[in-house]
């Protein structure tokens, strides 16, 4: 975590004289001393985090590696607006803001309020085609779908959030992440493939059988780069993530990430564009198989490990909390001469 | 953890309902049903936290074991109570009332404003003795301390709070919390002495000969048994917590400890009476040496690993927005049939 601007530096030297022993608040005084600098602000105020979830389906669905229909999706979209979904919840909890972008569900999107969220019509098209057989986007449909997440992140810094998370929703998208990660760190599927929402065996069996097939597909035709890659085995909504993750290092705003699929698109995101990852921060290792492996990657060490799986923005969402509890340590405490603490030998 | 109540297993059967796949929000939902089952309700409103800070010196310190004076210790608590502290800084980000209890403050304590939490004086002596050389108790003190923890927790039960949390500040503390945990567990000073608050390497080898040193001296008595080692090499805030962790428990009252000296008052309560293990749970796991075998001890797993070795409650009010956030998703999340979500093939 390097520590480049004035504000950052300044932060440091405040955490030194705060009453505490030096470094005994771990964790908490890197990452206050990280937002400072980022944020080019010695002592920042509240966060304003904003949470964006896109959603969309994968064509490989068909291939039996999901223990969910590809109608949920759809279903899901519409529990996120009406408030019944995990990030609905944890968006309120912890107050922030909630926007829902469909950037290719397949199947309908049931009619609800929009209680706790704005849902963004954007579909590229009906989800992706099958990344076994064929290409799962063409090189354009994946740029429309970077630009969608991109133009949100763009617009919500330009609204004045200072923290932003990315969540998705996609029946079958760990398949298409689990290809990803392959692809961008060189793992072979034994070591990055899991359970998703949860399969069994058989299921499991195929996901690997798959993503190996997929691999070869594309490694018979040469190294597409990593913005091929996203279109030959990605997905509208991890496109969509990793444009978000790249608008949001531009404006400057940082991003708290979330599972395995988010970081796979932080990963499509970093290897289009190396300085994005200054602006990454790690919410939490999940119980997904390949995410620590992809979290490495991208240099970053998760705030929580709690055994989360559910993708959304849910474990990002529950890891606020920390960020909020660094900075108001940060602004709220004293230093050893304003509580007329003695500061005693520090190491 | 065991489930046994009918709230506990209503709350477990709800878990199953709500729209996730099942167990994909991992340790958050575990919390949620054991909460539920401790507090007797299938879907429990949000919790009301307290926190009360114990205070108080010890003998030791003389040995050159913190890298504080002992003056901290009263400076720290007008600290505390006026609110530059970082346990009044996380009390008041979170909602959690906070107490703070001289139970033997051996240096003045500074008058200041109590802005953020009450100072309640019930000081058993200046200090404990020199556990190196003689009992840092006798037993009737070691009781009083008990009993002041257990009144303390017994009124916040009366006054409605739903979870409990302990913290301590006490120059050279770690000393006395070392020899404890070593006398519960068996271990040898070398695995469980830490660097506290940042000691020098001369400091930490001295802290490992008073730990050795203090042992030998009451072992050559034989084994006192929990009570007793507690007076012998103990202090008055640990002996306090000791009594407020007994009392949380037979009020019914969860527990959320903090770091390694909470942990080692814990382990003095669960050897007196074992059944104070069913209403604790562990907010984190500091950077103190021997923190992550006490709590193996008490077969808690942490919630949260970010490198804290600050005490004063602080970890476990970090921990707290989980909890907090597991109730949340467990009372407002939609179930599959009122979202209109098809359940999937359930694994």
């Amino acid at each position: 975590m390097s520590i480049d601007t004035a504000a950052g530096l300044a932060a440091q030297a405040r955490q030194q004289q705060l009453t505490k022993p030096p470094g005994s608040l771990g964790r908490l005084e890197t990452l206050a001393v990280w937002l400072a600098d980022r944020l080019g602000q010695p002592v920042p105020p509240r966060l304003k985090p904003a949470i964006a979830v896109f959603a969309a389906d994968h064509g490989v669905a068909a291939e039996g590696v999901s223990a969910f229909p590809p109608e949920v999706t759809g279903q899901m979209v519409a529990n996120f607006v009406a408030g019944g979904a995990a990030i609905s919840v944890l968006a309120a909890e912890h107050g922030a803001a909630l926007t829902v972008v469909d950037v290719g569900v397949a199947h309908p999107i049931p009619d609800v309020p929009q209680r706790r969220a704005q849902l963004i019509s954007r579909p590229v098209r009906a989800g992706t085609r099958n990344l076994l057989y064929e290409p799962a986007l063409r090189p354009e449909e994946c740029d429309a779908a970077w630009q969608i997440g991109a133009a949100v992140a763009t617009r919500l810094a330009e609204d004045g959030h200072t923290l932003l998370i990315g969540g998705e929703m996609g029946i079958a998208n760990t398949t298409a992440a689990a290809a990803l990660v392959c692809a961008y760190t060189g793992a072979v599927p034994e070591e990055i493939v899991g359970r998703g929402t949860g399969v069994d065996e058989g299921a499991y069996g195929r996901k690997i059988a798959v993503v190996n097939a997929a691999l070869a597909r594309v490694r018979a035709g040469g190294d597409p780069g990593p913005r091929g890659w996203l279109a030959e085995v990605g997905g509208l909504e991890i496109a969509a993530l990793a444009g978000f993750y790249s608008a949001a290092a531009a404006a400057g705003v940082p991003v708290l990430l979330d599972g395995f699929i988010s970081t796979a698109a932080a990963l499509a995101a970093m290897r289009s564009a190396p300085q994005v990852g200054r602006w990454l921060l790690a919410g939490h290792v999940s119980a997904e198989t390949g995410h620590r492996r992809a979290l490495a990657a991208l240099g970053l060490v998760p705030l929580l490990d709690l055994e989360l799986r559910l993708g959304e923005a849910s474990g990002a969402a529950v890891a606020l909390p920390l960020l909020q509890a660094a900075l108001a340590l940060h602004r709220g405490m004293a230093t050893f001469a304003e509580a007329g603490v003695a500061a005693g030998a520090v190491p």
